[in-house]
């Protein structure tokens, strides 16, 4: 990617832009239990038509994976379904610490929710956690939702029990610096943002019509969108972040706009559209994008080479975001009516065209696990 | 302490059992601006009628201690009225981290609210802790009123900023395991568990007569009483305790037993009988007491001997806890009527006998500042 970086230095630009394929290490693929928010085949969909060739899901399904039953449940669906490369997080629970540090050979890693915890992957006493940092492989990923004061136990966890972590959808200015002072003090964390944490404020509030998100459900997303103080220091920080990551979180229009709206956005299809735009706005660098989701998710998630396998964007496409032209299955997006520079616009898995001109080329099934 | 320790052994019991001078780290002296519940003389007799020769003293008094001009207001109040030794602790707020350090020969240590703070000493935001790490002097103590993963946050900043602090009043057993953890990698903390923690249990209930604390608000305390697995913890893990402390926090009976009791217990003249019956149970060594109220305290907050100092306890002397026994002004212990083993006979403080016999005799003013 150094020579794409070289490139735009130069007064002149290309049309298209070639990347390799990207990699998003958080999804909710909502299946199994929640196919009518998104499914395996849906979910690769978007993901192709982002750019995306890997994805790795998240375990709080329904039911959550936390087993060798449910994981296979998962992956049974995944490997008739997928569209594009993926892997299958096994969720921490209370009880599990065994078993999961079994699977990991099979799974993209260990997902522990030490915040918003529930079900099977309640994990709300921190001498829960320990048998988990104990057991799980050192070589393995674990990821941690953890947020402000937890974020700063579970970076603890992991210098105590030295087993390198990575940090969830990083939100907060008291975060992402704590994270720096980490790395600086030698403790292996990795963390990821999001672009809704990029490029939203806990100011934005619901509006009918133009930049806006619509009713005040759509609002809702785990972390919370912060304040401008917070955003900011997030692109001051950018050193600190190692990659981007949607959190792509699916949810119905009829559920976001409802009583008691769950929180969560779809991002998979507007992940590029938006860093690219922040390219164009001279924020960030090709070379960063392509570091943060490709070369530093690939690195701390020990994924396999894709050979053949790249991206060819429009550069200099200008459009805006719409709903309507998305392939996720729950039918809105946060960023209606955006204005945005650059465009997928082929997408090549392995030596075969998967996306191309906004048709979803692959095969369901042809996706590969990661593991 | 080994003599004593030796002669326990032996089958045979001395009448009068011969102790250092105790220290308690963690008081609440009410003054300045509430001195309805105690102030700088009755917390100081309170002090001398349990064998505590040096108290340290909270800030968050009304005015809180966060700058010169409030330091100078307590220590002036201490400096006439206190009849055993002391020092006044200074609170982090948002705004004096300059301050706190230049004044940090004169104070007790740094006192970091983490959790329920209020007013100048708010620290809500980690960014806000940072240069408190940063700046306030290595050698000098900090102690953090941290719960849970508050704690945690804050052993990590300590091991970030190579900073040792001290956790006050650990209740629970996810945070002993936790400091346990965190000394065996090295980390530079250390810890106090206050009585009521080690002899009551969340399940405590209001009984109107007999072996209770009365009203409902009676059991109010922050941290608040934990289960009985948590208790077990504590005494299981005391090897990781380095100090018991009182967090003694007087509020009159009319307060506790009134609408929104405010949190806290006297604990001064509880301290060592509660103790003492401990070993007498076979709970506790003599030195394991020695150790916690006097040597460990002495070294990690840096205080200086007192020549001429000791404390002669009957050891077989078994009474009924009475808060009108007491000498502390708020009149109510959550200890009324439990039988207790052990009675502090005598104090003598730098030669001269400040306590006999229910007796105090210290003058006013004749206390000293530890710095």
């Amino acid at each position: 990617m150094d020579d794409n970086a070289e490139r735009l230095k130069k007064p002149y630009t290309f049309l298209m832009l070639k990347l390799p394929g990207l990699i998003d290490p958080h999804v909710h693929v909502r299946e199994p239990g929640q196919t009518h928010k998104e499914d395996w085949d849906t979910a690769t969909q978007a993901a192709l038509a982002g750019g995306v060739t890997t994805i790795l899901a998240m375990p709080n399904t329904k039911p959550p994976i936390f087993d060798e039953a449910t994981l296979e449940l998962a992956l049974s669906a995944a490997k008739a379904k997928a569209r594009c490369d993926y892997g299958q997080y096994i969720g921490a629970g209370p009880d599990n610490p065994d078993v999961a540090a079994s699977l990991a050979p099979k799974a993209a890693g260990l997902k522990m929710y030490l915040d918003s915890t529930f079900g099977e992957l309640r994990l709300d006493d921190m001498t829960l956690w320990t048998p988990h940092f104990q057991k799980f492989p050192k070589s393995a990923p674990m990821v941690m939702h953890s947020e402000s004061r937890t974020m700063a136990a579970a970076i603890l966890f992991s210098a105590i029990y030295d087993h390198p972590i990575h940090i969830a959808h990083v939100s907060l200015k008291e975060e992402i610096l704590l994270i720096k002072a980490a790395k600086e003090k030698g403790i292996k964390v990795t963390c990821e943002v999001c672009p809704h944490h990029l490029f939203l404020t806990s100011s934005l509030r619901p509006s009918p019509s133009g930049r806006g998100v619509g009713g005040e459900g759509r609002t809702e997303v785990r972390p919370r969108l912060a304040t401008k103080e917070d955003v900011d220091s997030l692109w001051i920080n950018l050193d600190a972040i190692d990659c981007f990551a949607t959190d792509h979180a699916p949810h119905t229009l009829a559920e976001k706009d409802g009583e008691n709206p769950p929180p969560g956005f779809p991002g998979l299809e507007t992940l590029l559209p938006l860093l690219l735009t922040a390219v164009d706005d001279g924020r960030l660098t090709i070379d960063d994008v392509v570091q943060r989701l490709s070369t530093n998710p690939k690195r701390i998630f020990h994924l396999p080479d894709q050979p053949e396998t790249w991206v060819e964007v429009d550069e200099n496409a200008v459009y805006e975001i719409k709903a309507a032209d998305q392939f996720t299955r729950c039918g809105w997006t946060p960023f209606e009516g955006w204005k945005v520079r650059g465009k997928v616009r082929k997408v090549v898995l392995r030596g075969k065209t998967a996306f191309e001109d906004g048709k979803v080329l692959a095969k369901p099934g042809s996706g590969r696990n990661v593991r």
